[in-house]
């Protein structure tokens, strides 16, 4: 079997749960970070590692700073996802050796102005060539406070599904030049109990199944009331990706609060409920597996 | 300018300097690992990020196990520069889509046994496609007492310098099946003060004159005390690389007793004194700067 015929979720559920975990592993492979207890009573620590590729994150022709920038805000997106705190990252840069040097100093200027946005150290970087094309790896660590953890999983049946901002058209502009939302959610994890969340990078068609399969739930949502980017349709924001915007579970108990008091302190940021988590039908179950391809008939 | 023209050295010099560091990190860019402070007071954090690619690293025609194997030992032989204790990985896959799953179960089952060996962690792994060669980032992180944490710096003139094994011949086979000497570094820094060291990844004519280099003094070498891999010549120990020993320097003060003591610990692995740290002359200053070319003329 080939790589293209499996995906990276198959694929990684074949790679990953042989894995051996220490006892101290909170969240393993499979969520959006790393989670682990240190000698840290307060917090666990935080790991995370994405990587961009050319012809695969972003097109030969893209600015290298704002490659740079992607590079890096990627895995923060993830942090977000977490609700913890990035301090460190690492940066591998794999490219031709025709490649200019020029090209790679404006990608490390986008990847140090991304880095400053949200205060990480790069304290590390290693090079190497390619027959292939251009591909940066960033790994980033840093901690999350133990009752501020969010993961993937925690979410109950009648919980309200909320995302931020808008979804749809990112991958014209947007996915090269988008704010991890940190101060958002470190915001809700201090002020609400959020009960599970996840960064919408691969559409919401394949995250919000992913959310729901990692509590055994299924989702109704409500379609017609998806934030659209101005210009995008409700197919654009299921399947398009690359939004970056944050899917959390909450107990509608908290509902009205929520909203009143995010109007207050995020006035440009729209935050809409778009649906809830619900029993696991066997209908959801199958809708579930398969994806995008029958996402809306859930709603 | 290109890539190529430059190397990687110079690359990272000029990419790294500007980086914006916290005042908590205590080894940044350029050493074998980045070492930082936290609120643990007894030691260092510790991160190192490297990389194999299919034609630099590895022949495609090379087992996937040991592929997996090369690509945790890598960083994990900066641990052992740093005389640091790794405990978690995060694995980047980038492969071609026409890649077998196979062969990556293969990849993961050697990334899985190096892991073992060290009581290391995998806790995060990610993929992506490419259009090129299949290439695997290994970032790792655990952790230094910080009485213990060596660098490249802080060799003085007149330290004897130690070499781990034999060196030579390595590109052959060894580079897919060495062992990092965690254990060794870390018997020596518990019981000796190690004053810098450095592992030889790039060969002794690369590696000396950076542990130099970072010390700002010169070396003598005693070439015909290199210890060498059986059929393998002075030049092969020189720069072939790939050998993943440790090189160091140490009072000579300690000899007799390190020499003495690594004996009774280490029956198998020989320990040898290849030269010392110099005063930096305006001839070494160019040897140096030069690197291998006029390395043996230092001798």
């Amino acid at each position: 079997m080939k790589l293209r015929e499996i995906g990276e979720d198959r694929l990684l559920g074949r790679l990953l749960p042989d894995l051996p975990l220490a006892k101290v592993v909170v969240h393993g492979p499979g969520d959006d970070c790393a989670v682990v207890e240190t000698r840290d009573r307060r917090n666990f620590f935080v790991l995370k590692t994405d990587c961009v590729v050319a012809g695969v994150h972003f097109l030969e022709t893209a600015k290298a700073g704002d490659v740079g920038w992607k590079a890096m805000m990627r895995p923060l997106s993830d942090f977000a996802a977490t609700s913890a705190v990035p301090q460190f990252a690492l940066i591998t840069l794999i490219a031709p050796e025709q490649a200019k040097v020029e090209w790679m100093e404006e990608l490390y200027r986008g990847l140090r102005r991304a880095a400053k946005r949200f205060k990480v150290s790069i304290v590390g970087g290693e090079t190497s060539s390619t027959s292939g094309p251009v591909a940066i790896s960033v790994s980033v660590v840093g901690f999350v406070e133990r009752g501020r953890c969010v993961s993937r999983r925690g979410g109950n049946v009648g919980d309200d599904l909320f995302v931020t901002g808008r979804l749809g058209g990112a991958t014209k502009q947007k996915h090269l030049q988008f704010v991890p939302r940190i101060a958002e959610s470190r915001w809700l994890t201090k002020n609400f109990s959020i009960h599970a969340m996840i960064d919408i990078s691969d559409g919401l068609g394949a995250d919000l199944p992913r959310l729901a399969a990692a509590n055994r739930v299924g989702f109704t949502v409500e379609t017609e009331n998806l934030p659209l980017t101005r210009g995008a349709k409700i197919d654009d924001a299921i399947s398009e990706g690359e939004d970056y915007e944050l899917l959390f579970a909450i107990s509608p108990r908290e509902r009205t609060h929520l909203q009143r008091e995010w109007r207050k302190k995020f006035r440009k940021l729209p935050l809409t409920r778009i649906g809830s988590l619900s029993q696991l039908s066997s209908k959801n179950k199958q809708l579930l597996q398969r994806g995008y391809a029958h996402f809306q008939q859930s709603g």
